[in-house]
């Protein structure tokens, strides 16, 4: 499905090859300041440029074609549009039948039986999130005073990663890495349990992200070699009343988010991306027609570290999240 | 939200100390044997009575009330009930005005400003997932011939962890444990990119159990210090065509899944639990009425690791997501 | 599907001659007063005992499971269950060989495969609708101040109908009716164009009763008849700014809906009730297992006119799309 | 909302005067041919050039930016777009203030806060249902070889409206009418109760279509004065089994339709179309502003009877509805 949220509900569409991806944002109430200059500096967080990063290059100039009037969103759905310009599509063809190892070429031509489109990887591709960051802007205003800042926290392992990154990209290899994003002035009260945790939403959207293989809210994994008596978290005294301050903790093991719903403080989540699939060493695969094995060049372009880009994805959907469970909350108030 | 699933759709209700919770499971399709001894095996490895679980004593005999017809899923929503008969209310009265650290005291209060039902934890008590298990036995049969099986990996941070857990149910503590999944003889093809992803529903659903704080997938954040060489998976020969062997591969990183769609192999994810909260020892904390600190004692039964209870209870939230993919599967074959 | 809402959101189950049948309600907002007594009412208008009502008698007492607490909705699902009491099962069984005339007989049959539980028409029954009874005396609480009243404008073609009622009676016939719905107060601006128009989320829900084949808002089908310039509703010169009173119309055509949105004149819409399929008559029909006609004679108990039990039914179905839209409306708002 | 479907689920978006409208189709199946050209048939009968329908002229070429690939869809959403050419907005701008009768100035203005765009009715235009005529097209094509075929059955109140339709055109005034749709070979067993009656979900996406006032399948209101004895159809005798022919009725009162499952039979259903509120004729109405009446001129390009274009839509409305319905069903065959 390509659709995600109840109220403001994000709908997305393209492929990386293709003439041009987009979302469509629907249920985002009326009045909110928007232009096509509003979505740049998200965007350009996300573009390729850096080292590590593939030398496609794209202007990812945001059309916005409707949902937007005199410079307003209007209650109708808000597209927007970006062109696929700097394409080379004849790298692709080969793999329908020779799939790359650890790409989705193979569970692609089973699930849509050849009928899918490759070239780039398709819908599959990580150009998509495009649709999320610019989603993630809309979603950011709606989301106000709420700020979230997303880092790089460590790439292949390390937190001073500049001499191996170049030392694999030199090799033609890949490497993975960790982004942690944070998000502070979250009122208390958000998340849906049962089943729509704050953990829950957030997770769902986080794995839609390409190459995402974790994510660990708060103490994560450490939570699992902890004892309660050092695991819950203490409040720190506050004004009597339902002040903002009311239940903050001396620690933030909970990673913000107690019940599945947000306690007030700093929601805390780490992600760990795989290393980019597409390398340019040589790789033994198989032929799925003839059933042998053999060896495979992949000359495209690619990311030696599709996390470098990744920050703000994850930024982008925290507050998709957000913005929804917010007016979820405002419709729940008495 | 209390719902989940596109087409094999399951609700759940009831607060941990009501009269009833339950389970109410649509789109099903008719035809499929199912009785109430059928609920039996998977609800007594959910049930209480092991070392390190809490005290309290239910029988959680399901009542089959509806949907099914002389034995048969008739069609109609299949609805699930069981009593909560061993209930004692007395001990949480006080929990409105002063929150237990790193339980959902404080942010249930904050988001139904008080009108929750706070004994036993209510509607976010571990008890709802009685409904979980039980929908996840009509989905394993769904989903067979797949086989789904879950297991403690390790206790408070060690695999050999009997010891330990006398030692800490003996201080009146609580530990954290992770819990592994593994499924076999999933069909290459399952999961719904972009949104929903395989990854993305897996977790959705597992954080919307109590205490979980993470996930990865197969290598998970290991991965995250790996080059993309020793990451990919290297597919082994098969015959040639679309054999059930085919897109198998020599490791497992990938945990069965590429780019958000199964590809085959067997299923791999591990989740953190974290310790329960609720634990015997003293503990501060405030008084939300006038904002002073104050010790706590808990009083109540409680698991001292909750997640030993846990691996039937993955099962079910992986049996659930394959039983919806597989119908959706079978839409989407022309 | 069973469900039907966005925010307020409500799950049917049960079957006509099952042990019991209910509703699930979600997305209600905590803080709203509600106890088994404030369904009475509604239940009562529902029940049959009045002539040319079945003679079916069930004491329809809700069963309020969880969801409540202490008076007051508590923010979680809201379970009422019924029991089907006066129940005679034998009269049903040959009906999956032997479809009765204008019942679902063979199209559920047809459906579900034989799997189906026709006795009482199972889960078509129009017993399935005392959940939707239930449902919407909890909306008409988050509708208020609206006032919904629906009426029996003519039974058989006549507004005089009750000679005409005892002689079908007599002769073991049944008779179709028209039910007028009326509700006052909905401010303007409720209603989700495109596609959740405030007419398509009504009818959507009157639609699901049993027995419905026909609704028009306003003018109705008597519009396609008319000219714009008879058809337009001319606006009632008002204060200036946005009072309650602006908008409103001389003549009422639009049934109070334009484009698709409340604006804040009456809402006014008719349906159609087809006499009930089950007549004591002797009639002709088809074994389907031998492809040869039979003669049937119906010995169950049935409504002679169903329309009659049916206006309550029509006001909770407008209620519950109401309390969806204004939730939904506070969202929206900035 | 801006979505409609279940597995086959659309998405529409645009206003009349934006750059673009258009609409997403997700949840299709994979390999269904299609290209451009594909469209132009459906897409000629909904446009305007006919007596009686707007002098705005649009060329409505379809671009189908993602979900094909090699002229067959690809599994991952189909995006259509068109270009809004032949657009005068300079006609529009005084509505703020002075809302036209009938139209949905009013509403929309209050329902966005003046935010919305009101050129040539803006997201509320009937222009917006050339996206649902493109998912027509589409699902026409899934669910062969069902055959849906739409009339105008009066106009005006008249079947030979000819003469009567110059005479309003020359008045500046409107005309309602009454449209028929007919679907012939839909398999017995579609429909999703309790709340997915094959009625509900139809009238459901009808009601979208802007100036839909009224529907009745089979008989309809007729049904309302009518006797069960009269109204039950007959079977007529077919060979033993479920062979397609069985099922069928000698007369079709319930319009193919019983407890809201499909019953084989031809489906039958009409709408009431109202006469377009836009007319040239002057009319009162008031100013918002100042509270005061006013006389207003509506000098832009209208329909003066809208429901000539409409008999495609509605067979577009059917056929989306069947195609989810078919997929389902696929879905839940064992």
């Amino acid at each position: 499905m390509n659709s995600f949220g109840r109220i403001f509900r994000i709908h997305i569409f393209g492929e990386s090859h293709g003439e041009k991806i987009g979302v469509s944002i629907d249920g985002c109430p009326a009045g909110i300041p928007l232009q096509a200059g509003d979505f740049e500096k998200d965007l350009a967080r996300r573009r390729s440029g850096a080292k590590g990063t593939t030398a496609r290059k794209e202007a990812d100039l945001p059309m916005l074609i409707s949902g937007v009037y005199k410079g307003y969103t209007s209650g109708s759905p808000i597209v927007v549009l970006f062109d696929n310009a700097d394409v080379r599509s004849s790298d692709y063809s080969v793999f329908n039948e020779i799939p790359r190892p650890g790409h989705a070429d193979f569970t692609a031509t089973k699930k849509w039986k050849g009928f899918n489109d490759l070239r780039g990887s398709g819908h599959l591709s990580g150009r998509i999130t495009l649709g999320m960051v610019a989603a993630g802007v809309l979603a950011k205003k709606i989301t106000a005073p709420v700020e979230i800042q997303a880092n790089i926290l460590s790439v292949g392992g390390t937190t001073d990663w500049d001499a191996e990154l170049e030392k694999v990209i030199a090799e033609g290899d890949s490497l993975g890495a960790i982004v942690e994003c944070r998000a502070r002035h979250i009122p208390a009260g958000l998340g849906e349990p049962f089943f729509d945790s704050l953990e829950s939403l957030i997770s769902h959207l986080i794995f839609a992200v390409p190459a995402v293989k974790a994510i660990e809210f708060g103490a994560g994994f450490e939570a699992a070699r902890m004892k309660g008596s050092q695991h819950n978290d203490v409040y720190i005294p506050a004004d009597a009343g339902f002040s903002d301050e009311q239940g903050k903790t001396a620690t933030n093991h909970a990673g913000g988010i107690n019940g599945g719903i947000s306690n007030g403080n700093e929601l805390v989540f780490r992600i760990a991306v795989k290393p980019t699939s597409s390398i340019g060493m040589p790789q033994k695969t198989m032929n799925m027609k003839t059933g042998t094995m053999t060896e495979l060049h992949i000359a495209g372009r690619h990311d030696a570290c599709i996390a470098l880009r990744m920050p703000v994805i994850a930024e982008a959907a925290t507050a998709i999240v957000l913005a929804d469970l917010l007016l979820l909350h405002k419709a729940m108030s008495l």
